[in-house]
């Protein structure tokens, strides 16, 4: 096992506990809302979101602690976009992770109101992350407008309704590149951003890291066009050539294959140049753009 | 024209300016969507939850400024609510405030990112009051906690949940205040305090005020119910009798249409009774509790 590997999955079982007790508790009448959020947000994944977070603040000088109520967020909204793509209005997807998606288990209703829910909580945590000793005064506020701006309509929701309008006819890369950016790139980015707030990192280290994450992000979002082109489904846990057949708008689609994945390799360099001025102290960040270029699920 | 009638125009108008500069930019791949979350955004209404904020804030010797960003949130959240409210898999409305509904003009998929871009940018709109002149440190992040357990599973969404879940069987009145309490009453009563708190106010002030929005809350949902079953579906722009035919959970369901007034009156003179040691700068809220009573539409 790499020092990587191993440090993903030790972070890993980390999040998950801290999702776990995270979560709302279960109330009477709506208990079966809980069910079905907890159904969603506990249905595995690399928890890269957190990870990232945690990394990054490990990369400021500050320990997982100081960023885990954050760094559930960041799980809780990624949750709720899958959770709302799969929605017969959006993907219709059937399976997810290799389980039937929340709407097939929970009625479209249920699904709708527990992606709302879990949207709505992740704001209650980063509040929460507020009590968390050595936060600096007024991370709250920063992180909160961070985090709203990634995911909502100037980034991820915009980026979701970008790729929607987009599906089904021509588009060029800059379309491409502006569906990616906002759609996946903008929570990637918030995530590493997130923890050097928390951390109390000065502007210059932030700025660095908000560059990594850019790169990162749109590297994310291009290895995920290229797995869904040649990926193993039943590693992905979900059906592949989704994308050509609903015509959506990718990279490989507008540059092909082999152009792809070159982009992905140059993106890794230039994540890993980003980090450049953090003086050593970003390496399993910049293993962590390694990881990303190299996952098959 | 009341001294309140006045008072409420007046604010709808501060309100509705504040709304409309609220919006994130209009982006070009993304335009739609911001066509979606303004379609009905600006779609009118009494803005009741920012106005509430308002008086709140006032009552406690700050003014409108103080509050607008946080204020607007709240209308962001309940124009949310709405939208996803009326989507085919919810209560499946065509009309709206007398217009076609989101999903109507917009399609499935555009109102449902509209509701989630609505909900996501609220609580930008919470980060950004922390740069209000006079609004105290930590302010912020209480507000915060605040609305997002108001709006989530512990409140809003929790109720929306047991709301169809409660469809179509029996229900009681301890279920159906349930029902109430959470899905309109828990915004109703965090309008208030989010005024409270922004305007610095001691906690027993707080106290008063979260009561007053309690009993407001429940009021203004059983005041609802009560004009679905004998309201004028011109003036309020919807249909009426649609809880009755979805044999949806509501008072004048579980108790008769003349217990539902009865308790609607108990509630006001409650809320008013809240009011009581505000020593007498609560006069605009208590002519609110009123006006909730008396509304139809």
């Amino acid at each position: 096992m790499t020092a990587l590997s191993s440090y993903l999955e030790e972070k890993r079982l980390a999040v998950e506990a801290a999702l776990r007790s995270a979560l709302p508790p279960a109330e009477g009448p709506a208990a079966r809302l809980h069910e079905a959020m907890t159904y969603s947000l506990m249905a595995g994944g690399k928890r890269i979101r957190p990870i990232l977070a945690i990394a990054a603040a490990e990369s400021c000088g500050a320990d997982a602690a100081r960023v885990m109520p954050a760094a559930c967020a960041l799980e809780f909204i990624h949750t709720y976009s899958l959770v709302h793509d799969d929605l017969p209005c959006m993907d219709n997807d059937d399976l997810r992770r290799g389980r039937p998606t929340n709407h097939k288990v929970y009625g479209e209703t249920m699904a709708l109101l527990a992606g709302d829910g879990l949207l709505t909580h992740a704001f209650r945590l980063i509040a929460d992350n507020g009590h968390v000793p050595g936060v600096p005064a007024g991370a709250v506020a920063e992180v909160l407008a961070v985090v709203a701006d990634a995911a909502g309509p100037t980034g991820m929701v915009g980026g979701q309704a970008a790729d929607w309008l987009a599906e089904g006819r021509e588009t060029g890369e800059a379309e491409v590149v502006y569906i990616h950016t906002h759609k996946t790139g903008a929570m990637i980015r918030a995530s590493v951003l997130v923890g050097a707030i928390l951390a109390g990192a000065p502007e210059s280290r932030r700025a660095a890291l908000a560059s990594y994450g850019e790169k990162l992000g749109l590297l994310f979002q291009i290895v995920d066009d290229c797995l869904n082109v040649e990926g193993d489904a039943a590693r992905l846990g979900k059906a592949t050539g989704s994308d050509a057949a609903h015509k959506k708008a990718t990279f490989p689609a507008v540059a092909g294959l082999p152009a792809a994945k070159a982009r992905a390799d140059a993106l890794v360099a230039e994540a890993r140049g980003a980090l450049g001025t953090l003086n050593g102290h970003g390496g399993m960040l910049a293993d962590l753009a390694e990881f990303v270029r190299r996952r098959e699920s």
